[in-house]
């Protein structure tokens, strides 16, 4: 088990075999994950609004993203997990561009990673669960921010290992890092958050988004696991996990 | 102020009127600290084995470099601080390889960094003092460990962090965790990197090395402040930091 903190140490990892958890807590893959749970059909992430608005032209299709904290000029919605209730994203497919994980997602696809899940805190034992279960190498990839390794994405990759490392064998200092950050967070991830003045933190409280970061620091709240194929994020099937968010979402 | 974890981050960050501190705990820049402090004329650091062997050849030269914890073949000492007593390394000059740290100093040189020190938890206090003297920009580059995030450089970076934040303004989430981790650890930085296995704990124990490991943790044990000028590392002066250092090495 390895953790790459930012997209740019993902080429120092091992993706062959491998599960590749993409990681963006705020709030790509916790919104991701919400969507999915709340019956989206799928979720299909694009790297460029243009890209966004021309898949929206399909039937039943809801276009979503934002740049700079506001919905990206020429889609209907964005990046908030509170947006995608069930009463609106039931069996509609969510074409969602965002930077950071869009990106990395991309970057372990072009490394030949063929199994690809996304986590949050909000779907936190679904990926455990799931990881657990399938006895494979695992790399906790971060999506960052543009590069920069953040506080909540290695607090999320910290509280994975929390959940699995009974199970692996981790001999990664990233991993360990990770870990003892996650620890020392773990009574209150979002008061640390906050009290560590998060760039991430900063920038969406500064868009008055308190209430999406308290939900994005919420483990279990949508708790499925969203699993890469074929260009879409489907909610998965198959493992202990799944079953467990496939009933807890019905 | 900002901390890049890795070489692989370095190009995210601004080198311009910034000091740039080269971080190898294990056991670059302990060793050149060392040096320094024991009355060494200057320091070479250079990039191959070769080169060393090369420059070796001026009078009063030491040559020095390892690879997979033996001396390098046609060099004559290795990477130990306890190699580099003053009685041996009085008025000589050391060239030495190295290869995370050394890479890590000519990146930053290519990047344009103007102003390089090293730091080390042997001089943890020459590099906290010079900071805060003279209140330009920092960047606290880590060596780590063929660009994978290591545990103690983070954790130097972390106690550069607490020596000096209340000087400067920190909107770095690297920064942040590292400062955290090193809060943690604080109260026993050996005994932190040994419970969390970090892989260069493991990888010099197994030479045996402990000794040197518990060295390198010693905050202020080598006191001085190495300052790269012209391909040399000098003994820095003209700081309070340096001053003090001066007159504790003499």
């Amino acid at each position: 088990m390895h953790t790459a903190l930012s997209p740019s140490m993902l080429h120092l990892y091992d993706a062959d075999n491998t599960i590749v958890v993409i990681i963006d807590v705020l709030r790509a893959t916790s919104t991701i994950a919400t969507a999915l749970y709340n019956g989206a059909s799928y979720v299909i992430p694009v790297d460029s609004v243009a890209r966004c608005i021309e898949l929206g032209s399909m039937p039943d299709t809801v276009t979503a993203g934002e740049r700079d904290g506001r919905i990206a000029e020429g889609l209907q919605h964005g990046n908030s997990p509170f947006e995608y209730s069930r009463a609106f994203i039931e069996n509609k497919v969510l074409v969602l561009t965002t930077t950071n994980g869009t990106r990395l997602l991309y970057m372990a696809l072009e490394k030949g990673a063929k199994n690809i899940i996304t986590g949050s805190f909000p779907n936190l034992s679904a990926v455990t669960d799931h990881l657990i279960v399938q006895k494979q190498n695992v790399l906790l990839a971060c999506a960052a921010w543009k590069d920069r390794v953040n506080i909540e994405d290695t607090l999320f990759a910290g509280a994975v290992i929390a959940g699995v490392k009974e199970h692996f064998d981790i001999n990664c200092d990233a991993s360990m890092m990770a870990h003892a950050l996650y620890t020392e967070a773990k009574p209150d991830v979002y008061g640390f958050v906050k009290n560590k003045k998060a760039s991430h933190y900063l920038r969406l409280s500064g868009y008055g988004l308190e209430k999406d970061i308290h939900y994005c620091f919420t483990p279990d709240i949508a708790n499925i696991l969203p699993v890469y194929k074929e260009g879409k994020l489907v909610a998965g099937t198959g493992s202990a996990a799944c079953s467990k968010a496939g009933l807890a979402a019905s």
